[in-house]
């Protein structure tokens, strides 16, 4: 019998075979892939909750945190929800064969671009096992194969999700191994990935920190490393102040748990009396600690605030809280802001609040960022929300993509030359 | 004293410093630098060409080819003509702050992308010391810090033109520590670069097969790899032959000695006797040798050719000659002539010769390569002829850039989000 390692590198010749016809595949057929995997999720919502019930019981017994086991756990209500992302899926625009850029030379020369698939994605993820069903069907879209590494926690979802994508993938007429799983929770097999750089283009970690640190250090072949958002909301001196606190409530409150939350407030010292105490009122209510500098924590005690409001530990400046919880600094300059920003951020999303023209101006070219805000909360950093209809995840590498990823980030193009005899002079 | 090592340690810090602020320089004091350099390439040629006159007579003791030394030789005419690119650099837009995909959402948030420098680009290359100035000057031109490792054979003559680069910068305005160079042959200082990834965002090495793949497997940070073509021409039963003989003429003849040149030369079965013997009539005359399978041969045999014909050696296919010789195939099929490229081809260029719709279609669709040609010399992939009006060179990766990469392949881009007090649902 083939070990785990021989079973890898079948699965990257086969990927990699697979590929090569995914390339060009009618995008009816991936589209009709698309909802069979949409129907089955419901229709077999049975077998997946029983696999799913596994994970959760061997979870709970090996005494994951609450916070984990919702992660981990699937409903008919999730998977119903999951069904309609991969109906949305199916009806992005397909990327691959779009031509660009064409032009015609002087010497009649027609000379362009064709958008294809990257080839083979490998994604190694955590815990949530939706995550198996996004990327299959954003990689299929795309024209891309892949191979999956879930979570060890989640071993017995995945395994059924993949084996219920790869059975209606191929009754669509979609080739065998476009997407593959790879069923052994043995650590050493992620470093094996790593080194498969002649089957695999791009990997995809996703997950905590030190998961995305190890695979960027790690891999052979290029990385799509990001995630990990430490935001910043800079209310200027000429920032409206009603709509500041609208912001600043809503891109921590509404979800404090994902990359996009704001984890540092900075005020400016001109509206920083008026302003932090407004700010405070809202965030109080709704639980939020605030970790004060020193001239913060002054204006908020001398406006009677208490409970709640904290000195900032020292690293809690390129903290990403996570939750509700935010690090809170009063500057006395836009400068001192984006150098601020510069020093602690993590380059994923990062605001002003101003009515004033040079300043957002100067906020939008000096900050450097995957998503650089006037005027708006941090919490619409999301593929869907800016138009991408879904996403692999959210690039803080200026390299190839930045930001949400969709589809096209997961493609890119060759040369096409059209002539008619044409020779070089 | 510091060590090397701390200064190329110091040559980072100053590099990442130069490039916060070479982001959103100004494009006329980019032009003014750009041609200052072209200026100073012609006034102060005496300097310059002293120093080259230092490294040819090392290079010459030390037993260099003639073919090497002609590459590492400047002349008054080289260095005018490499003025006249600088200037060309000059001319082009400049790729940065470009505004694009703006869109107006539903809720009335605008969301597009800017364009923004990569940052710090570090280059290491062998001999010709062009390649220190047209490096400098595009990644200028495209708001990002460089930081050069040129061949140990030039390096009177890159110091020189190193110091050029970083004078005229400066009187331009240009922030110091936009362009350094490594100052030091030793060897061991190219490990250090390839670990520095909070210093350098992108590295692209220039030279030959070892050296890309030294840089590729070790480097740290992404890394742009190309340049080493094996490339095929591929002529259909449906060619037009005229147009046949004058495309592979000129692919292999115009310049053997460039990465775009012809190295195999697949042939349909069916127009094999005919067309052979007018293609080996031609490439003789120039001094093309041949080296044929066995149908091929038997062909040009049977028609009266002897010397320059030659049986193939098994590894002449998949071999990139970088000379007058190319290998020849007689192949059954198109599908036989795709299955070949796909097996023995770098990913760079590949054409087709045919009048038939469906096989120009085939073709473009399922060979994968950075530029893919029908009915056009292989010779046409380059920065300049595919109006990108200069490159840091052709990757042959899918990641990020593919082909000839001119201003805008050196370049990322950053999300903007203009609203009004926007807040997500």
């Amino acid at each position: 019998m083939a070990t785990t390692v021989e079973k890898l590198e079948m699965m990257g010749r086969a990927a990699r075979a697979a590929a090569r016809k995914l390339a060009y595949l009618n995008t009816e057929i991936k589209n009709r892939a698309l909802h069979n995997v949409a129907d089955a999720l419901v229709r077999d919502q049975d077998a997946i909750l029983a696999a799913n019930a596994e994970d959760i019981a061997a979870g709970r017994a090996a005494g994951l945190s609450e916070a984990l086991l919702d992660r981990l756990l699937l409903t008919p209500e999730r998977l119903r929800s999951l069904a309609g992302d991969v109906r949305a899926v199916a009806a992005l625009p397909d990327p691959v064969g779009e031509i660009f850029d064409m032009r015609i030379l002087p010497n009649g020369l027609k000379v362009g671009k064709k958008r294809v698939p990257l080839g083979v994605i490998g994604a190694i993820y955590e815990s949530r096992p939706n995550v198996t069903v996004d990327i299959a069907c954003l990689c299929l879209k795309s024209g891309n194969a892949c191979i999956l590494r879930g979570g060890r926690e989640a071993l017995n979802t995945n395994r059924a999700l993949a084996s219920l994508l790869a059975r209606e993938f191929t009754a669509a007429g979609v080739p065998e191994g476009a997407v593959q799983f790879v069923d052994d929770p043995d650590r050493a097999l992620v470093a094996r990935m790593l080194r498969m750089r002649e089957y695999i283009d791009l990997l995809v970690p996703r997950g905590g920190a030190d998961l995305i640190r190890y695979v960027a250090e790690n891999a052979t072949m290029p990385v799509v490393t990001g995630g990990i958002g430490v935001c910043h909301t800079y209310v200027d001196e000429a920032a409206d102040l009603d709509k500041a606190v609208r912001i600043v409530y809503n891109a921590k409150v509404r979800r404090p748990s994902i990359c996009n939350a704001l984890d540092t407030l900075l005020v400016h010292r001109a509206i920083a009396p008026t302003f932090l105490p407004r700010v405070a009122e809202a965030w109080l209510k709704a639980g939020v600690e605030m970790r004060c500098d020193e001239t913060s924590l002054g204006i908020l005690r001398a406006a009677g605030f208490e409970a709640g409001v904290v000195p900032a530990e020292p690293d809690d400046f390129g903290r990403e809280f996570l939750a509700l919880r935010a690090a809170v600094r009063v500057v006395d300059s836009l400068s001192e802001a984006i150098e601020h920003i510069e020093r602690y951020g993590s380059g994923h999303s990062e605001a002003i609040v101003t009515e004033n023209y040079s300043a957002a101006m100067r906020f939008l070219d000096e900050v450097d960022a995957a998503a650089v805000y006037v005027n708006a909360s941090t919490q619409f950093t999301d593929g869907g929300q800016f138009g991408l209809g879904a996403e692999v995840g959210i690039s803080t590498q200026k390299f190839h993509a930045r930001g949400p990823m969709g589809l096209k980030e997961l493609t890119s193009y060759k040369w096409i030359i059209l002539g008619d005899g044409h020779v070089r002079p």
